[in-house]
């Protein structure tokens, strides 16, 4: 049986999605067959308002409703610091600590000379003219700690040195609840360099 | 950061999505809002279309574009032969073998007190009124070897037992490319009891 075109159109979109595999789109695709129209209504209704109602923050690029996002907006976030993420769902994931309280700057990527990201493709000029503009204190690299991330953050690192700011990085060590006998060496070697006083 | 209300509603609908999780979600989420738009209005289309374009075939409850489906109005499938399934994917699943000709009854699940599937909420009585109409010559019954397949195969067997028709189950056994070392015992034992003679 060839399955029939509108199904096949559904599958091929879904499996365009992150995460979603050639099986999984099918029993999506069937799920909402099977279910009353309501679902792929509210579902399509969510999919345009994504497309209508939501923009990027032309400071940081962080998603927004209108031109500046609500981090950006809001009067009580400390100007002083600048968190500079890869992505919109690294900043989710910070706010989600509770344990920053400054400004972001979204790169849109990191340097990849395999997946063609160059200087020109990530938002590091935006970031540079950013710093130049405004005052900040310090600046906080929260890139992923992989190879690509690492040489992102020594990349930044070097164009912020005629700022003179203050430029950190978050901390690389075991993760909380980790368990020291399972954790790879790179990382317990790290633990041990970037040890806190306790007393 | 709260999330913006449609970016909170997006991610929520596609939560609701059989294999998609809270995180998968968010990523597919912004997934489609860094891409351009385009990607959005064909995946809206392409809901739009699997809503209007596809019904469910009178005859069998298999996916149909119209009032039969394919296999229902193919003339060179084998009338004779009904094979009964849980459910669409099914279907999918046994014409990707080629090795079957026939038509399909789909239940729309298996009994199961549980999840309260009784025989009134599956198409037990739809099957038995195909039956009476048509001259079958055999029944294939083709649910999945568990619990509640099996015992739904077992109530429509004796349902099916006044008619006076050839009845089948699938064969259980080792799926190809298995290994004995690694099956359980009930999947050996089966295989064992229903071995075929080669000379």
């Amino acid at each position: 049986m060839n399955l029939p075109a509108p199904l096949e159109i559904i599958i091929e979109e879904l499996n365009k999605l992150p995460s979603v595999g050639k099986k999984t789109a099918q029993r999506i695709s069937l799920h909402l067959l099977r279910n009353n129209d309501a679902q792929i209504d509210s579902l399509i209704r969510a999919l345009q308002s994504l497309k209508e109602d939501l923009s990027f923050c032309s400071e940081c690029f962080n998603i927004a409703v209108g031109d500046k996002c609500e981090i950006c907006k809001n009067p009580k976030r400390d100007v002083s610091l600048l968190c500079v993420v890869e992505d919109i769902s690294d900043v989710i994931a910070i706010e989600r600590t509770h344990e920053f309280n400054g400004l972001y700057h979204i790169l849109g990527g990191v340097l990849s000379p395999l997946s063609g990201k160059s200087v020109d493709s990530i938002r590091i000029n935006e970031l540079l003219q950013r710093i130049s503009k405004k005052e900040f204190k310090e600046i906080i690299l929260a890139l992923n700690p992989d190879t690509e991330g690492e040489t992102t953050s020594l990349y930044i690192a070097k164009q912020l040195k005629p700022y003179n700011i203050k430029i950190s990085r978050i901390a690389r060590g075991l993760p909380v609840g980790g368990n020291l006998e399972f954790a790879d060496e790179a990382t317990i070697g790290r633990a041990v360099l970037s040890r806190t006083i306790i007393q």
